[in-house]
């Protein structure tokens, strides 16, 4: 299956037992009709310094996020007290805009609505256009490490991902590292040596690790307390920073190497029983 | 919610699973974006005398059957031969026209599919329109019985509903009859005395009710043994026909009373054990 169906059609089976969220996306894709416009499902935006929240919908090119408000948030003037708040405070912290799409109304009015939405996102898409500033989805180069070290730059907020080893390594010009029958955890970068190119995996036989506070620290260990032991040793002597490419399953089911930034080794935090942390440093990088 | 909406988006929702089938579905509905058309999932069709099909899609006012064919459906031509063969039972047999998609095509040879599928679709609405022979989708009227009364005429194959047994009553223009505090199980046709009224339910504390057999058969059977051997020789002493308005939860989740036709009392298979067995004479019944 192509990948843009792929992704789409999981995303509208992730939102399916919201039928009228997922009635109003698949709405959205069909009317919009354009494969160059992405959709991000529950987008993660800070509020203020303690909460965050996840937006049902984001069009990351023109800095949209679309919230589909079922009839119960209208049940009381406290919960759309609340709801204006968050909108305003997503506003605020993201500078993008949020818009609402009120599924209270009956289908023609709720039709009207979404044309609208449509109309609204198709002009904000001729307007980036215009000046210069929208970069089409591509899905053919969304994985192609080619495309990657052309452009020159990894960024957080872009997710770039990739499916194999190989094309992380290929990124960097590195030769694949082989390591008999146990898989390299990483390789050295090519030219800095305070950096090592890492690929660790949620959870395997050996470890189990863990990726939390938004993608901020990572905590690696491995499941002997033995191993874990020697490893965190082994990690506090030579403490080289890590450029991340997390490998785990995704809102939509996938399971790419995502690259989560450059992280730095929390020498406090890491202890023989915790395993090592690694704190986040950079959002992107240069290649 | 409104009932269409709730009606399409259940029809979405059932069939999120096989992705490639919702992303054409709801691409379908809402590319049409006409909400006089019907679109109906897992239409029942007969293919010969022991065979029948469920199709994927149906658009009864049309009588277009789509199929919508995931890239397993051609791994063998074996396979592709056996779905060729039912593709043309169904169509001798119902004199209906059955459109195939084929989902291993790129999304953009897809969505040119679905342009062409919705462009015959339209083009079919308005032939029909243009003889006089098109009913839109009213869903406001599908559960009136002021609608089916001034129509005159309840036949199977419109799948007519009712929400209450009020509805049922006032249908035939006859009054709600009272039982205390067990619910009546139906009531005398107004004028017929060789006619019943009978709204059974599926299931429930006293019954065990079964509509087999593509819904032309219906075994009613009280669970207290004693009960069942009782009501069993009462039916056998006056075996009125039965006008049946089935209760249960249809493919959607709906919960409404379903006109199933007339239904006479199979003295033969009936039995203390087994249970009164009514077998379908009729599919449609003129008010």
């Amino acid at each position: 299956m192509n990948y843009q169906l792929d992704y789409i059609s999981r995303l509208f089976e992730k939102t399916s037992k919201k039928r009228l969220e997922n009635y109003v996306i698949s709405r959205l894709w069909h009317k919009l009709d354009n494969p160059e416009i992405k959709f991000v499902p529950q987008q993660y935006v800070s509020r203020n310094n303690k909460k965050y929240a996840l937006t049902d919908l984001y069009l990351p090119q023109i800095k949209l996020h679309i919230e589909i408000n079922e009839p119960a948030h209208y049940l009381s003037p406290e919960r759309i007290e609340i709801d204006n708040k968050r909108k305003s405070e997503i506003e605020k912290r993201t500078n993008h805009q949020v818009k609402i799409v009120d599924c209270r109304k009956e289908l023609p009015e709720l039709h009207k609505d979404i044309d609208l939405l449509v109309e609204y996102i198709n002009q904000k898409v001729a307007e980036y256009k215009k000046q210069n500033n929208f970069r089409a989805w591509e899905t053919d180069n969304e994985f192609s490490p080619q495309y990657h070290k052309s452009k020159g730059i990894l960024k957080i907020e872009e997710e770039p991902g990739f499916r194999t080893i190989e094309d992380i390594c290929e990124l960097f010009s590195v030769k694949v590292p082989k390591r008999g029958f146990l898989r390299a955890g990483g390789v050295k970068h090519p030219t800095d040596e305070n950096l090592f190119i890492w690929w660790p995996v949620d959870k395997n036989k050996n470890w189990e690790n863990e990726i939390i506070e938004n993608d901020t620290i990572i905590i690696e260990r491995n499941k002997d307390m033995e191993k874990r032991k020697n490893h965190v040793n082994s990690c506090l002597n030579s403490p080289a920073n890590r450029i991340v490419f997390y490998r785990n399953l995704d809102i939509l089911g996938f399971n790419f190497y995502r690259f989560k930034g450059i992280f730095t080794l929390d020498i406090e935090k890491s202890s023989p029983e915790k395993g090592v942390v690694w704190r986040r440093i950079e959002d992107k990088l240069k290649i």
